[in-house]
């Protein structure tokens, strides 16, 4: 199986046309393994598709990533639409598939496990779907579980991932051994922007060895920090789910004299969620970021603003992400010493006990701030209906991708299209949300809180080149 | 103010551009007014919006209806991107806005209302809004009431409309006669594809009159019937909902001996949300809708189908969008006098009658069928997260558009991005469940039921002539 | 095994005290068999409990049904209370128990599943238990299946029943024979007040061939409609669930003009779901139960305080038990012929269609009803919180009671404490709100609806009498 | 009005009758104000109440503390059951109201603070009703706001409290100034026992005045820490809203290898909430309360089970009352010096980061604990139907007593019965989980953990003295 194989990094598989079109294509199994068979696909036998003519995707249907255009406008990047080919690599018989899932809890796993499992079975009678046990170090670490319908089929109600997940752990070449070993040809990995890249290295090693292995990745990012795509599944879930700890920091904060109510959510890089969370409240007062960075004495700053909502509201709601106002925290922390490193890494808390003293001792005011994290109840419960729809497409995608003889792409949304994105585009960088952006300003101005920005901070957007990635008007992400 | 008005219907605004490019612009004030005065957005100098440099819409941004193309496809038909512009046509302190809703609850209602009204206030400084009460009669028969945003603060966590709505009471004549009466210049119409037309015709007496008024639609279907957007708001809600009936109806069918469970939805002419919710559920075994024919009894039939799942299986969970099978139960009205036309106009209750008769009579077996009907109790909800940002975006476009001077344009999600869309695109047709698109198998394929169509009645999609709409991979719906 | 049986009805084993105290004790196997082995409770080994000093329920502890006491009243009625003895009649390794649930669907009921295996595994090392399938007719016409702790894990957190059900199948002699060819010796019997009126009559055979079976009924009733008992399980969370219908009721009739939302809750006989769910929401105008007769027309009708609600409020929510007016029903019946039976069946239909009638016909008022039911939405939601602890508690009753070799009788709570009541006292009539009693007065307060009573029609309660049962204060239901 | 004051505090009022009959009687006006008016009770008219025979409690109505009793056991101690008397000692105009809440927040205070309004107004016609601010302090620091039935409409649906709350600032004297010279006569104090404390307090101050006040409080304590009562309002719904931690916790659990699920509950002196939260669950492997003391290592220790439980089933969770373990945490922090004190006043963040250097540095197990602190958001959600109920009944109860002519007591529920309790029963001492009790010992059967307790360690309880007070079987808590 193994034969003549390239040891360089491939290079991106770029395809021009008129109008300034580009296709940044993914690989393909025939890319670096000659004279594979093909085969019809099964589907057209399925009585579920036979009716519908138009089943088979165009092989050369592609999605643009900017869809914000002008009447000269060169038509930009696009990517290779996702879906069913006529002509599929794998016999079904002879496939042989695996699934894991890493890195933290996210709403909509277990549903995707669920469809690649159902997806694989009933669109192209696959019966071999290993689960791999807890992680990238499962490869190698742990037994696998064999997966079928019955097994999967009620695992959507539920929270977490019945695979097992953990962060690391990723030794490429145990991982592939191991792929190699047990005979796998579809590896299907559930997870964020490090285990995409993981993936990648995954699928460069395979290549290496001209395995006929597929590498499909499936964006996991509660964040929603993972670019190109319109946004992450779990992610609408997610949202939702804050609005609960959003409601009892506003309930708390209204029943007490200078009640402050302060709910962390996750983001660690970027504010999506929190951004998300207090635009569908409408009762936040300010929201706190990664990507604007805020300061809190003075003019302009924090502490003056929660003073003056106090002042004409008697009470307020902060919504921070967990990754805001960290070169703040760093900076004190080497001003302060070693006095109580724990609690500093914290930026919710940090910024509690800061807002505490500030008023308590500076100002002697008394306050009353209720601190609430509400991240584990977010990520562990069950998909919403939409993120189940949204699930269910993802993974049948992927699956559909995989069949025909693609491999080293993630499976992914883009302008409300499923499409395969080659990994170097997932993993060169983070989607961040841009504060020179309008989406921000709605926020700002739905808040009414300072932008801790001075005119002159303020970077131009390059409209025209490299487009930076927003979500969507309607709440998803894309490059604008 | 009333001055040269043009009798006749104004013609489309269509501009062409190379590749293939067709903008399907909206009208505007100054197409008819010669000579209106132009301001500066009072934008400018919000502070939330004066660090965003990119902040206004260019001029020249549009959006495709049309996201999946071929290297050499022609561009198509394009629609004028939604936002803010530098220069308004209205001073603020001049504007006079009025509010109305109109046909059956939806959730997200209340939200729209909320962001008119805030968004008029907190973005543009406009103080004087109306809300009409009862729908469009209320326009020359009621009181209207005086909308600020204390009024509308907490609304969006109620469901309803706190303007009370009714259907039809539409008086063309009688209604623009009272917006001029009440100098009204901006009207924000809030409805189905009715209501839509509706605003269409006042649109051209608005413009007959040569009146400086903006006519602005809003569209409003939990059925998602209206064409060209991605998704009509309140329908993630709606199908979220949707799933406490099936849960509900799965239950019941697990727990007798042939247990059938059968929810009745909404979907007079569209199936969307029978089709979505059976996808999110996964409980569901057979979902009927009105785009699909279907017949009870032979081979292929629902009889057949039902039978082989209760011996199979034990049980079965039917969604029954409420249009469906409507020609099936029209025949049998007719053949069978004036016996219960009550009751044979509903589907589901006709439908769950015939099962009974079916199984009892002819089959001998005994079956447990349950009914429930949870419409009232999904409109009625508040929305979701979700469709509480997506509800922020929509009103904030509509504004946007109206303080720019457009008119005649109903305000519209497409491919992920705001756009302003002639009204005659919006009324031209029914937004429908294409049923040999890839979906419709999808869902096909997650049931196992039978397609009740010969493959001699699969009418061939004409890929590449005027794109049949369709709810976007995500769950959008969108020209495909 | 079978020796000398006593052919007739057992007589109330009925015991006396000082200060008029009668205790209504439970038949016991020793009463029919003589010489029974007696066995230490495996309970006093069990670490749990081996350290509560305390544990054992005293012999003599007993519970008045009667808690509204004057210094010199008799003491009244006692139930023997609940809970493990230091004696046991049942050899762990030598139970076989069986579960059959029977009836309409109620929340909690797999919550008393598998607290009935879990307690019998844990607590008493009890390792066979059968479930019955299909209700009643299971026991001859159906297979069993082995329920472990294993099986039943989960299942409290699903509606239903794991066990499936049904109505009637009651062949006494068959099950009997079934009981005792399967060698069953412990009959756990779930279902209304004919299920226990079954279950009483299979003990009586039981007796009668003097068999070592005990036979205890678990009162499952969403109606709350069996006596002595404070309350049924399922019955909270019924309450809870129907808040969902009142509201959409509510927001459908705010948003119409002359809006009326009526729903119809479950409450065949008895309105204690209608009651307690109209104090719970207080958005209701008036609620129909049962036990309160009332009329249409006239002075004092509801057809009356519907027109004066909808001219003062602009709209109603009405809310209407199943067998709220049936006498009206009938008669107009009667009247009318036989032109729609079905639809008259149906008070809640029927009482729409005449409101419609009324008032397009009569008062020419157009009004917006909107008819929601919400009955199998609520029956197969899983218990909430507070449900599930009572169903462990009165699992774990009715187990303790039966190892304690307690015969013919119904776990059940009274006065807050779980107890063993003889089965003619559950069957002997039904619960019903007492309209003359303060919890309908309060109700009458909180709608302002007009009692439809004459004051000649009042029925004096006759106090120190025979208790007419109620809810208690707390909602739960008892002798007042 | 102020007149012959008794300067000393008032002895209890005690009743005595036949076969061990004692009444712990509630003061009343007449004890110490001579010849006061005494009016018709104005419910007599009310059309709601008019057709109920039964209405009014009978003067000798009480009922009893215990309810587990023998034939021959004394009767023992008896309270006065609340509701509306025959006649009243002011008259309705006369009335001027006043309500505070006071100290944390808990599920349903707007509930109360809803039904004392619109008891006093539909009941018996007293529109003038103030809401104190912010708790005690508001009673001389602030404005006072007007309630009537309008405002406090739909407040039942929102959490929190419309008054304000806070914890201390209690100054009698000018309190009682405060309430004599706003003219109020009847004073509603809702909140735990500290606040019932100064209601007592206030009580004796007003009467030392002679002033025609009643002072009545209503318990509120979200930990069920209040003696005699069954159950305190509000708690159903926390045990109900900490299903979701729980729910969280076992996921998260669930998925990642050695994981550790830890939620934090209320409970600062008493464990009911983390006892009934998981009794309800099932899924929580050991729940520690303040009642009985842990200890981390060694045989029998928390360490030791924990290590059992990862390695028979690989995750589990633990719930931890805020209280527990003080003693344990008191202990370490003399020993460990002021290195942390901040996080280890906190015993669940202590135990986790004790859990995590036991596994990590002596066991050299990698554990996945993840926290879970969901405090304020069981604190601050509206309280569910069966609360919603609850809160009715006490409120209108402690509305009947107050025109009664009683004061100086505490609206409450014993078995199942609203009563009025005289303050010095409410205040004596604190309910506590009586860990050598049945309930307890069901929680250690279901959880399956360590009793922590040597059998020498086990105090015998006292039956038949002053009884423990103690959950009922039903969740209630009473005496047992």
């Amino acid at each position: 199986m193994a034969s003549s194989a390239s040891p360089e990094i491939p290079k991106p598989k770029i395809i021009t046309g008129p109008g300034g079109y580009v296709l940044e294509d993914v690989p393909h199994l025939s890319d670096y393994i000659p004279d594979l068979p093909v085969y019809t696909n099964p589907l057209q036998d399925n009585p579920a598709y036979s009716v519908v003519k138009q089943y088979f995707v165009h092989v050369d249907d592609t999605v643009p990533q900017k869809v914000v255009v002008h009447k000269d406008s060169p038509r930009g990047v696009h990517f290779r639409r996702a879906g069913p080919r006529q002509k599929v690599y794998f016999h079904s018989d002879d496939v042989r598939a695996c699934i894991v899932t890493c890195g933290g809890l996210c709403p909509g796993l277990n549903t995707v496990i669920r469809e690649i499992v159902c997806g694989l079975y009933h669109m192209y009678g696959v019966k071999k779907v290993l689960g791999i046990d807890g992680g990238y170090r499962g490869f190698y670490a742990k037994n696998t579980v064999h997966l079928d319908s019955k097994v999967v089929n009620d695992i959507h109600k539920r929270g977490g991932t019945i695979l097992g997940t953990s962060r690391g752990g990723h030794d490429t070449t145990k991982i592939v051994d191991s792929i190699y070993d047990r005979g796998i040809n579809q590896v299907y990995i559930i997870g964020g922007d490090g285990t995409q890249r993981g993936a990648s290295v995954i699928f460069e090693e395979v290549r290496r060895r001209g395995l006929k292995v597929s590498v499909v990745g499936i964006p996991k990012t509660i964040d929603n920090d993972v670019p190109v795509i319109d946004k992450s599944f779990g992610f609408d879930t997610a949202v939702e789910e804050a609005q609960r700890a959003i409601n009892a920091a506003h309930v708390e904060a209204e029943s007490f004299e200078n009640g402050i109510g302060l709910v962390k959510l996750m983001g660690r890089y970027s504010g999506f969620i929190a951004m998300y969370a207090t635009l569908a409240s409408r009762d936040v007062d300010c929201c706190l970021i990664p990507e604007s960075p805020f300061y809190l004495e003075g003019p302009g700053g924090l502490f003056e603003y929660i003073e003056g909502r106090l002042k004409e509201n008697g009470h307020m709601v902060l919504v921070i992400a967990e990754g805001a106002g960290q070169e703040l925290l760093a900076e004190e922390t080497t001003q302060k010493d070693a006095s109580g490193n724990k609690l500093l890494q914290d930026v919710a808390l940090w910024v509690s006990q800061r807002i505490k003293d500030h008023f308590s001792k500076e100002r002697k005011m008394t306050i009353n701030l209720k601190y609430i994290d509400p991240t584990y109840m977010i990520r562990a419960v069950p998909s919403n209906a939409s993120d189940n729809v949204y699930c269910t497409l993802l993974a049948q995608s992927a699956v559909h991708g995989a069949m025909a003889g693609y491999t080293g792409y993630t499976s992914g949304l883009v302008n409300g299209r499923q499409t395969y994105i080659p990994f170097y585009r997932i993993t060169e960088k983070q989607n961040k949300v841009v504060i020179t952006d309008r989406m921000w300003a709605r926020l700002l101005s739905s808040t009414n809180q300072p932008s801790f920005l001075h005119p002159k901070d303020i970077i131009e957007d390059k409209v025209d080149e490299e487009p930076a990635t927003q979500l969507l008007d309607n709440g998803n992400c894309s490059p604008n």
